[in-house]
């Protein structure tokens, strides 16, 4: 598999595990790193993979059901430094209904040894793309 | 002069670049491909240096005066890749008066032979940091 491939891989990996709800999976996808950064949708930079983790946490455990799937990927490596930029789109079923947005993301990730794994997430709020245009594994 | 050094100052050139609204500079300091990608807040990203120009050639022209800085700048360098996390602290003049924002941003920079150059700037929106937490650049 190329690298890029593998990039690609861990990227669609880390927005299963987001779907999934799934801390440890979490950890396995992350640089366990003071270095590791985190950026929330309209939300300042959390540093280091403890506080990170935290903020998965408190979200998984305040949601019920979440979907979100990545697109427009565009991939780029360079020797163990690698980043995507991607498109996500989110789905929430919330007691007041369906809630959905889309944001903007660039992820890195650096390959420790064989294994690649996320240094920084950072995701921002844009406006909310029409249906048609959502991925297949969402609609 | 070490590198997380010269990518300090290459990021504190391009917040210096767009307060001078100077168009030539960003040239000096983007990676001139088809791989850059440029996140203005709020917004899609922009792929490829020549639409990446257009949109802050336009930025410039409808601005008469801006400030920006970057402030709790975390450098990290791995071989040919670095990246800046930063608070960006912008204020304009505006007709109706003096508009501030803060924002959050990722920037990736590659090394081409011995020349650092942005290839990745990703700002997205953040509450407004208080007047007393802004850099003495633009107090």
């Amino acid at each position: 598999m190329s690298e890029e491939e593998c990039v690609r891989r861990l990227n669609a990996r880390f927005y299963a595990a987001m779907t999934a709800l799934d801390i440890d999976e979490m950890d396995q996808i992350w640089m366990n790193t003071e270095e590791s950064v985190c950026v929330h949708p309209g939300r300042e930079a959390i540093i280091g993979y403890e506080s990170i983790r935290e903020s998965w946490a408190a979200i998984f455990s305040a949601t019920d059901s979440m979907s979100i799937a990545a697109s427009d990927e565009r991939v780029s490596v360079a020797q163990n430094i690698a980043w995507v930029v991607c498109i996500e789109t989110i789905s929430m079923m919330l007691e007041e209904g369906l809630a959905a947005a889309s944001a903007q993301a660039t992820n890195i990730f650096q390959r420790d040894g064989d294994v690649w794994r996320m240094i920084v997430h950072h995701a921002s709020p844009i406006p909310l793309r029409p249906l048609e245009e959502w991925p297949d594994t969402i609609n």
